[in-house]
Parts: C-alpha cells; sequence; structure tokens
C-alpha cells in the first residue's frame, strides 16, 4: 500500500540531514517540509556528525560539491552508518568529471547506502565506472523507453543485486529495483525535466519515505517516485496560460504538500516486475 | 505607531549586509527588496569588512556555518560594533550541535548584538548554555502558549537586561523585549511552519527595520514581527484550494510588498506587557 | 533578426558552465531553462576545467565570490578561452569593496570575455578604475537617462573599443555594443529592480544567446537584452493585484519559456546607433 508509505512520513515527521547542492536546497527544504517530513541543512565537517545524529536518515547531493564538502559527506555517511541510519546517494552529474565520478565512486566504496537514485546515464557511469553524461541531465542514447525497457530492467535489478542498494533510475519511464523485483512507474510528465531540481527534490522526499517505512524499503522508494511524478501530473492540471516552469515548480511542492494517501494511491502507474 | 517604522524602511531603503545561509537567501533577498530595503550578501574574510561599512546594518545567521563563513561572522560583527550599526543575530539550530552553540555563545561574547531572534529552543539555548533544541524547529514542549505565557514573558525580559538585546522569540505567540517592557504579538498562522526560511526573511527585515528606526528600536522590532505575521496572514487570504506551501511562500513576500502603513497597523495584533 | 536569436537558443540546446553566487542561483538555472538552454553549476577547482570543455560557454557572477571560487574563475575562464568558448562576465558589486574590484579587473586583464554585463555603475568602475557603486544596485547619479543618453553610449562604445568586448549596461534604458555599433533598448519595468537577481538571470541567458549565435553575437546579446525585458513587461501584465515581488520572479521566468520568436520580434523596443 503506496496510501501506507506517505501517511508514514506525515505521522512521524521524519528529521532529514541533507548534504546538498547550492542550486535546489530551498526547494529541496519546502518539498521536505510539503510530504511532512522536517530538513536540516548541514555541511561543515565539524557539524555534520552531530546533526545527522539527531537525524533519521541523510540525503547525500552530489550536486555542486567542493573539496569541503567531500569530505563532511564520508564523514556524516560513515556516521549514519554507524548510527543504522537511512543514507541515500544522489550523484548529480556522475561522469561529466573525474572529481565526480571518483567522489561517487568512494562513497559507495566507504559508506553503505540503502539507495541510489539518478537518471539513467548516471546509473550507467556508476555501474560501468564510465558514462557519457552530458553535464547534469540523461543522454537522450540512454533513455528509458518501451523498446529498451526489457533491457533496463534487467540492467536495474543486476546492479541492485551486485550492489545490495536499492536503485532508482528515474526519466519518462522510472525503475525502483532492490534487485529482486522491479517497480516500472509511468507517472510524470516530461515538462518536470524544464525545472532545475525535480531530481534533487525526490531524493530527499525518498530520503524521508525510507526513513518513515523501515520495514518497506522498496515499497517506500516507489511510493516517493509515485508521489513526485503523480505531483507533476497535478501541478501541471493546475497550470494557467501564461504560466512557465517558474509556477510550475511552485505547483509540483503545492501539489505534494495537499497530497494524501488516498490520491497517492489511486493515482499512481505501475507494474511490478 | 508601527505604521511609522515601515514607512521609515521604504522612505529611508536601507543597506543590509547579510551573512546568511544559502538554504533560504533568494527569499531572505526578496523580502528585503519587498519592504523598502536593500540587500547585499557577502561572506568572504577579505570581503565582508568593506561591504558591512557601506551598510547600514548586518544580519548574522548561522543556518549553514563553516569555518570560512564563521570567521567572516566575527570580522564583519566586530566592525559593524565599531561604526555603531545594528548588528542581528540568528542563531538557526543552536543548540543542535556544539559547532553552532560555540559559535552563537562565542559571536555573543565578542559582538555587541542590537538583537537576538529565534524561536523558544534556541532563545533557550542562549540562555541556559544548552538546550533541547531538535533540529532548525523550535521542540513542542517549549512552545509559548497561553498557559505559558507569563512565565515566557518573564524568561524573555530578564535574557534581554542580562544581554542588553533585544530579544525576539518568534512562534505561535511572539514576543519582544527590551528588558523592560515586552510585546506580546498574536500574528500569524501555523502554516508558516511548513514553509522553509520564514524565520530567516524576518531577521532580515527585522534588521531593516531597525537600521531605518533607530531611535525606537524595540518598536521597530516588534513591528518587523507584526509585519511578518501579518504578511502570513493576508498571503494565506489569497490562497487558492491547490496551493501549498510553496505558493504561500510567494504570497507572504508579496504581502510585505504590497504592506502600507496603515495597513499594518491596523492589521498588528500585539500588547505590551 | 532577433527572431531567429531565441530560435537558436531552443533548437540548439547550449549547455552553459555557471561560476555565479548562491543568491540567485536557482533562479538562474531555472532562466536557463525556459529559454531553451542547458544549465550546470561548478565551482570547485578540481571539477570546473573539466565541466567547462563539456559546455558551450562559462558564465562567470562574482555575487557570492571567496577565495576558493575565485581561482576557480580564473581556471575555468583559462581554459574556456583555449577551448574558444564564449566567456561572460557579470561584475556584481565591483566598486563596493577591493575585493570584488580587483577580482574583476584581474579576470579582465587573464580572461578574453566575449562580454560583459553590469549596471551602470559597474562598468563604470570597470572603465574608470574606480567607483561608486552602492551594494550591488546602480547609482541613481549615474543612471542612464534621455538626457544622458548620447553620452552613455559615447561612453559604452568606447569602453567596448578599449576592451574588445560586448559591452551591455542594463537599467531604466539597456545599451548593448561591440565599439562599433550600440543597441538601445527600451523594453523592461522599473518594478524588475525589486526582483533580486534579474541582473544574473539575463547573464546567464545571454550566455546562452551568445552560444547559439556565434556569428551574430552582438544581435545575440541585444536579443537577450530584449528577451529579458520583453519578459518582465509581459510578466508584469499578468500580475494580480494581491500579487508582489516573489510571484512577478516566477512570472518573468513563467514569460521567457513561453516566449516564442515572433513574440520577441514583435515585443522588441530597440534602435541602432
Amino acid at each position: 500500500m503506496l496510501k501506507k508509505c506517505i501517511e508514514n512520513v506525515r505521522s512521524k515527521v521524519p528529521l532529514v540531514h541533507n548534504i546538498t547542492n547550492y542550486v535546489t536546497v530551498n526547494d529541496v527544504a519546502n518539498v521536505l517540509l510539503a510530504c511532512g517530513a522536517s530538513p536540516i541543512m548541514s555541511d561543515d565537517l565539524e557539524d555534520v556528525e552531530e546533526i545527522t545524529s539527531i537525524c533519521g536518515g541523510l540525503n547525500i547531493n552530489i550536486g555542486t560539491l567542493n573539496k569541503n564538502t567531500i569530505s563532511s559527506m564520508f564523514l556524516a555517511g560513515k556516521k549514519a552508518n554507524k548510527l543504522g541510519h537511512k543514507v541515500l546517494l544522489d550523484p548529480v552529474g556522475v561522469g561529466a568529471s573525474k572529481l565526480r565520478t571518483d567522489t561517487a565512486v568512494n562513497l559507495m566504496k566507504e559508506i553503505k547506502f540503502s539507495t541510489i537514485r539518478g537518471n539513467i546515464s548516471e546509473i550507467k557511469t556508476l555501474a560501468l565506472g564510465n558514462g557519457s553524461t552530458k553535464g547534469v541531465d540523461a543522454d537522450v542514447a540512454d533513455a528509458v523507453t518501451e523498446a529498451s525497457l526489457d533491457n533496463a530492467v534487467a540492467f536495474v535489478k543486476t546492479f541492485a543485486k551486485k550492489t545490495g542498494c536499492i536503485i532508482a533510475v528515474t526519466g519518462a519511464i522510472d525503475l525502483v529495483s532492490n534487485g529482486d523485483k522491479c517497480y516500472v512507474i509511468r507517472n510524470g510528465r516530461t515538462e518536470m525535466s524544464k525545472i532545475t531540481g525535480t531530481g534533487c527534490q525526490l531524493s530527499a522526499i525518498m530520503t524521508a519515505f525510507l526513513i518513515a517505512n523501515p520495514d518497506n524499503e522498496l515499497e517506500a522508494a516507489a511510493a516517493a517516485v509515485c508521489a513526485m511524478g503523480l505531483a507533476g501530473e497535478i501541478g501541471w492540471s493546475n497550470m494557467q496560460p501564461s504560466d512557465g516552469n517558474s509556477t510550475y515548480r511552485n505547483r509540483i511542492i503545492d501539489a505534494i504538500y495537499n497530497m494524501d494517501g488516498e490520491t497517492l494511491e489511486k493515482g499512481a502507474k505501475y507494474e511490478v516486475r
């Protein structure tokens, strides 16, 4: 029941520690509040261990990494692992530079992630050790389509099994797998890619969903993907003719704010393979 | 007259130097413009003394502090003190980590603040030297309610007297005191806590109000609190059924933008104890 | 044809590397997406050379510079020069502090900029080596008005010739010159100055326009200025009585999102001197 997953977030109000980029951080904080969670941002080496200790989980996003925040990611991640917290990796732009690739690969070596969420190009880079990432958007050649779906599902399952993480690949069709099962999700709209940070926002609420549903991680991760995609659909239905991507950004977060369990349950479009 | 306080901001256009967190900084800049002030952000050690010199006051917010910006806070604060500028402290998340507590406590030792503004848990931490801060939100157990109001007023007055600062505690009921008198303010809506940064925004406009009303600091600080709360009420009255916290954020800043002295004077709900 | 300039952005989807301030970075990313470009933000010394290599151009904005990001600006700028990429400088607040002035002046010495865009006070500071910049807004005494227009055009042409850059001075009247010709542009609204970052946004889309129109740089820069000003007019026409600067910010980006070549061509108000 996806319904229960979002209801648990709203009733438990999980505190989420975010080490994230400065581009989309405000929307990340607001979408966490919108789904019923509570955000805290902290990325200083001296601050992160204590902050992550009072939280339920940690969301690491490498979108605007630098040498100081990279150190903080490792330190906070290890502490969160020690405490048994959920830890999520959003490998923004991995494959676009050696620093990003090395950071993500080394984070995966030294920290046990509950979940890794990225676009298909980013996840392929992590799986294959090199990639064709062009900036922070997925390469068209990599896109998960109905034609490539079987191969993509197999790829995601294999990578999930190999890493022991839930892998969430988001795009036109979203895939969420723990290696055994794979949710194939068809919520969302292409216009969401014209807003900066819908991926970052999803990673943040996914962390909240994981914390609030500890015994049901795969479904929780899938529920977060459905919620974000559905919010994209609801938000779009509220658009006026003169509205564009900036207003759409607000409407999506607003739709998360107003989303109850019933709405999510009815609006989610997925199959399990 | 609260009316005069906001009118002075609009006519004098105070330039406010902000060393603030990267989560809510854009809203802080826009709300300063909305109330008639002019924002400048600068947090590099080499830059802050000169920048603060051309401004009328300094707003220090420790929401995403790091070792570089902490040094800048001390340097800018001392310079602002030397120049007789208003300096405000927003101790975001103090009590949640040693770094935040130490930074706030040491800032209070080395810099003379005109005003300190925080939620009740943050202010209690500063007063008692330790706290029950849970992340960046106030602890429910600490909340200022009608039942605890007498004690809370006494506490804020005592702390204001001890520090020689105006102390502003904001929450369901807001308290603003200089040790002698205490404004008890009942503007605002609980939904404001579902937006990141309404506290940061308030600290910023409070700094502008203080600069523009140098001979009337207590009333200026109270006027800023009333203005922000009233903007929350007006913004809410403009909400459509599908709107949520992201749109509400815009509507609150919009309400500050459109607020004139008459509206503030009529809409402010306060008593002085 | 300004029409062609924006159509080229939408068809070529230029990838723009931004080293920019953390105040307005989210709006910068969203406005780049709105005009059809793709943004990437990266400011770490180890990351910037590779990231700029995969992009078509680089937008350097010194709004919240620090010693780390200053080094990155030089490194990325030199790399972009080597690759023949367009590089734009937005000298935010130059003249307000020695650090800002020195950084901008040295960047101009060591990097070949295609274009420099600022308000009149900032550009005067660069031209004269010192300035009367008050914070990040233009000094009223410097404003380009109908009365001072002839002198201002001559000044901008001279500075463009001397530097070999396209110089864009934006304000009530905008001037864009390559030293030979000067576009005098009268789009926009004064209320745009009540939003933080419309200048930063313009610099970003100007970079995208330059990349997408390599053989037509002057017109491309002018087209970006017209587009932003026209978006300010269209956005304003969609304002409701209770709307203010925060909503106006969204409506301007929305207007860029919905702007096609015809709209730009018809709405642009300019003469060439």
